[in-house]
């Protein structure tokens, strides 16, 4: 039997969880709601829904029901919708913290089916306007379903699968624990990196790649942030604390001119930050790398990218390395496997780039 | 009178300096040392140098001597080469803190005149195999005088400019202050927040692009680190003092849920951030951002930089947002003015690429 399904919130994440389910076979119609009508309608006319409706009338027609609001709505919205849910009804979210989503759920009444989700997946275009069906694909898709049974998890799986997203199972705990070290901390960190210039124009003279880099995420959205970190709080507190000790660690090994274990903390995060591609095989594609030096002119990427699509080479990943104005830059290419590494390269060289496999 | 220039330490720094020092009018000879032969043979075989000779040969026959070896031989090195120096010989070097650079040139004799320096610059491939005649260009290259006359900074200067770098002039502490804050620091917070994670590849599964971003530069090489952080060691102490009791006031206000504090943190910092490309204009070209999306299929890449070729737009900056595998991907293009970013944009929809300014 086709599920019908209900969105609320048709914002960047909600629209394009519609766009990204549209079509399923599994799929009867996708109801939408928004406090916003404007975007409600976008979602409308970009077809991330296919009818617009009330909080209660689409909670009251549908089997399966997406959250797609900010983290302090759930508890107005869950109590709003359940006096007209339909008997086993998959009520799920797309939070980035699951414990206190998961103590909302548990509110729920005894047929009604609560399992969170949490997409790690988004864009710098926020709202409708940035909805994309491509949105999650290869992208991790959590789900805490916690107690409920594995008939009603399937069918929310496999509901999700449109998506294209790696789905996990773990628990709420966990999750919130994992984004708590892996997403929020490293957040703090580069809005203290930030906060440590003071803002000073001259403190930013000398400020490259690696600040670049350290503290790119420190220009996202503050509202949504200040959400996330109040909702994971006490996980947050924790990992705060241990962050700090590891610092004081650092400093008194400078403090002490402890040159051995100073690079023994140098080389042990080494060790571990150049495994994060290996250890993520299989969630996001392995780039086999080619650098290559191009001269400035207008095309001059179209020219590579026409070089190697003429031997059927794909380039999946492209950085600009340097760039020098009126002189050229550094390139490097992404490329599927070693094997298209070494082709891209004999090809670049055959053309008189510079090329080599990094 | 054209001048005989001397590189001691034939690496990717020393090596690209000669590369792009070479065939100034300003020059007679670049002469190499390197304590390692098979570099310094390499230097010589592409060009980077014209004559390798010995320590105290070079130095004895040299107007400008660039120091490019680890700051740990410097002394060393001046020591050796002082007794055989030419009366108004320049020292300079590459080092990335200043001040005990300064205090060791400071033991040099009154005639002879010691400069800091320090190009922003670097590559992902260490040692010769990786030097670059365009590594420096547009690039901050700050050069620290103290006290030594115009006339010789100026000398220095003319030749610095062959490398297309942006030269700044600044004083020792000033320099290590700065770079302290925005390179140093924020290299051992990724440091601790890879160590926050303990290596374990379970912590590292929802690890995504923001964890990516902060702690990529914990790859870098923890010899040379080691190095630098020890030599800079004062201001080092003083900003992770710095850095830490901005971590415990975030701390505190999400302890004490203060909301409006929380935002007040997270909206300056998301707004220094932002500021970072407007302050470093000049010094790097600041690019017109158009996102689209493109279908996946070998060449993709080389169609759009053919497209915009054509209306002779330069693409001079790519980045690939997102991937789907046989499905296509988002895009992110840098052209150089806002007229290019709308014909750029006007172009591809005419293409069929959906496309827009960011």
């Amino acid at each position: 039997m086709k599920a019908d399904i209900f969105i609320i919130g048709t914002g960047l994440i909600g629209g394009s969880l519609g766009l990204a389910l549209k079509g399923s076979p599994l799929i009867n119609c996708i109801y939408g709601y928004d406090s916003h009508p404007e975007s409600l309608q976008t979602a409308k006319n970009i077809g991330a829904i296919d009818e617009a409706v009330s909080l209660v009338n689409g909670a009251s027609k549908s089997d399966i029901i997406f959250i797609c609001s900010p983290l302090s709505h759930y508890q107005s919205i869950i109590t709003e919708i359940t006096p007209v849910l339909q008997e086993d009804t998959i009520i799920t979210d797309v939070g980035s913290t699951k414990e206190e989503v998961m103590e909302i759920f548990n509110s729920l009444p005894n047929n009604i089916w609560g399992i969170g989700g949490h997409p790690m997946a988004g864009s710098e275009i926020t709202g409708i306007n940035g909805a994309d069906r491509y949105l999650f694909e290869n992208a991790v898709y959590v789900i805490t379903p916690a107690k409920t049974p594995s008939e009603q998890v399937s069918k929310l799986i496999a509901i999700l699968k449109n998506t294209g997203a790696k789905i996990i199972i773990q628990d709420a705990k966990t999750h919130d624990e994992l984004v708590a070290t892996v997403s929020h901390i490293p957040h703090l960190a580069a809005v203290a990196l930030v906060a440590l210039t003071q803002g000073k124009r001259d403190n930013l003279t000398l400020a490259a790649g690696g600040f670049r880099d350290t503290t790119r995420i420190a220009s996202s959205n503050p509202e949504l942030w200040e959400d996330i970190l109040l909702f994971n709080r006490n996980h947050i507190l924790n990992k705060l604390d241990e962050l700090v000790l590891i610092l004081q660690d650092i400093k008194n090994t400078i403090l002490e001119e402890d040159n051995k274990k100073l690079l023994s903390i140098l080389s042990a995060a080494k060790q571990i930050r150049d495994e994060i591609p290996k250890a993520r095989k299989g969630l996001i594609p392995s780039y086999h790398d080619v650098v290559c030096i191009v001269p400035d002119e207008p095309g001059i990427i179209g020219k590579l990218g026409f070089i190697l699509g003429e031997v059927n080479i794909n380039i999946v990943d492209i950085e600009i390395l340097r760039v020098r104005e009126g002189d050229g830059g550094t390139i490097r290419l992404g490329v599927t496997d070693a094997a298209a590494a070494r082709k891209a390269t004999e090809t670049l060289l055959n053309n008189n780039i510079k090329a080599w496999i990094r």
